[in-house]
């Protein structure tokens, strides 16, 4: 498997995981089967969605491959047949959630890089590719930001982002370094739904 | 007249029947009049401004021709004169987005096919350009948005998107198309408004 | 000091104000370092952003320049350091926004002139710089957004839009026609925050 393959797989099963996200927060608020596929879909593909139009890439992604909202549809209508077997949905939607933040926060670097943004530009771009889509969904159901909540979230996106940056400056090549920053991001988010990580807040700090 | 002055016409017809919408958004929360102009214009226009963005338009549509904001002035000033004549501005706002979201689903599936989108993603984007619009306008008064309503509502955007679509399939020209499909989206969105059907719901399905 | 220099330091100033404001929510919301720097970047280069995109510049300002990003990520983290010495940090917020409001309805307003956008293009793409990253800011710390407060805000970016149009037209330089427009900015915020000025509501008007 060469690497735009590798990157194209990883891509495809980042916008999947997104989307079941996406469709488990429907089932959450017992929505419909069209509003399982809108909430799959814009959670799928909403952080790539910016980052390609702040880039001002040719073509939005899933316009030029439409595989994207299919996998998005798929993924969402699964959800719809299969989200009560599951005994925590809440659960499972953090895991796909944190597979996703993990993917997007590599992928969407990488793209930047590939498009000549600045590094502080792609970390920020590999940010927002990771945090863009749960934030839509956060907000159109009304439930606070998973990325404000307290545990370590953006944290997991900046180390996979500059993670990613480094090792590209030292020059290892992308199949080294992609599953490498993917798994370090992951690894940080898993560590913080499981131990409850959180950073230092505002209101710990003394009063000078 | 022509199919383009048609289409023209329909599309600012769309533009300020939203803009009415967004207007009577701002009565409900006794707006100033600077407040009812900007939700009049945020919501006649944001449909069709996400539309061009992602479908990378050369310029968007009411840059190019400045009429569109006009309209949307022109809309939310009239609603400040008049809407207190009407007995319930809330019936008022929901027929106008009615057929606001007729038009837009047919013509937004229309502008995307004219720049050679997928048929999926014409399809997406006239559910987009048909409910965005609406979605800022609830979201800025923090009311749920009507899409995630329990009544169909994204059902008849898709409707009217894909009737289209399927007419252009099969040969049907655009006059004869577009008022079909823009007629399809608003009955089912009609009797949904009128007989309160919905889709089943996540909750209505057995535990396996 | 010649026009391009003095634009480019004013932008700069309100981008980082903008910033500051945007981690006082955080800080307000007890938020930790990296959600500062988030507020602070969204909100400082947000409504820049979203104007580059409508405008369709050839690339978004931050990533040709990244000083702005810097910037945001310099003001957010002295903010961090710094804010507990202010006895009002809601008080500093609502200046700062007001300095940030009056800079970008003017600057933004220029940059949609400089791209050829007709005057109620213009006009309009200058409140929207004025206004996007406070929205944006708001939303996401899900606090009522300010342009929504009764008090004149709005209107304050109206105005110093409106008179660098008015300015531009009479052929009035830009050094002169910029500081003016933005001190009549500043200064109608300003009335309206110590003298809690409002444009007349929906609901004072008798019904006929």
């Amino acid at each position: 498997m060469n690497l735009a393959t590798t990157i194209y797989t990883f891509d495809l099963l980042g916008v999947a995981v997104f989307a079941i996200t996406g469709a488990l927060a429907a089932a959450e608020r017992r929505m419909d089967i069209l509003t399982f596929v809108l909430f799959g879909t814009l959670t799928g593909v909403g952080g790539g969605t910016l980052r390609d139009v702040l880039l001002h890439t040719d073509h939005i992604f899933w316009i030029v491959d439409t595989t994207y909202l299919w996998a998005c549809l798929a993924a969402s209508i699964a959800t719809w047949f299969l989200a009560h077997r599951f005994e925590s949905r809440r659960q499972l939607l953090l895991w796909a959630d944190a597979m996703g933040l993990a993917l997007f926060s590599v992928l969407g670097t990488q793209k930047a890089l590939a498009w000549n943004a600045p590094v502080i530009v792609a970390i920020g771009m590999g940010m927002m590719t990771a945090s863009f889509g749960s934030l839509l969904r956060d907000t159109l159901i009304g439930r606070p930001p998973v990325i404000l909540n307290p545990e370590i979230y953006g944290t997991a996106a900046l180390l996979g982002a500059s993670s990613f940056v480094l090792l590209n400056a030292f020059s290892i090549s992308a199949p080294v370094a992609l599953p490498l920053s993917i798994a370090a991001a992951f690894l940080l988010r898993a560590a913080a739904l499981l131990y409850d990580l959180r950073l230092p807040k505002y209101q710990q700090r003394s009063k000078s």
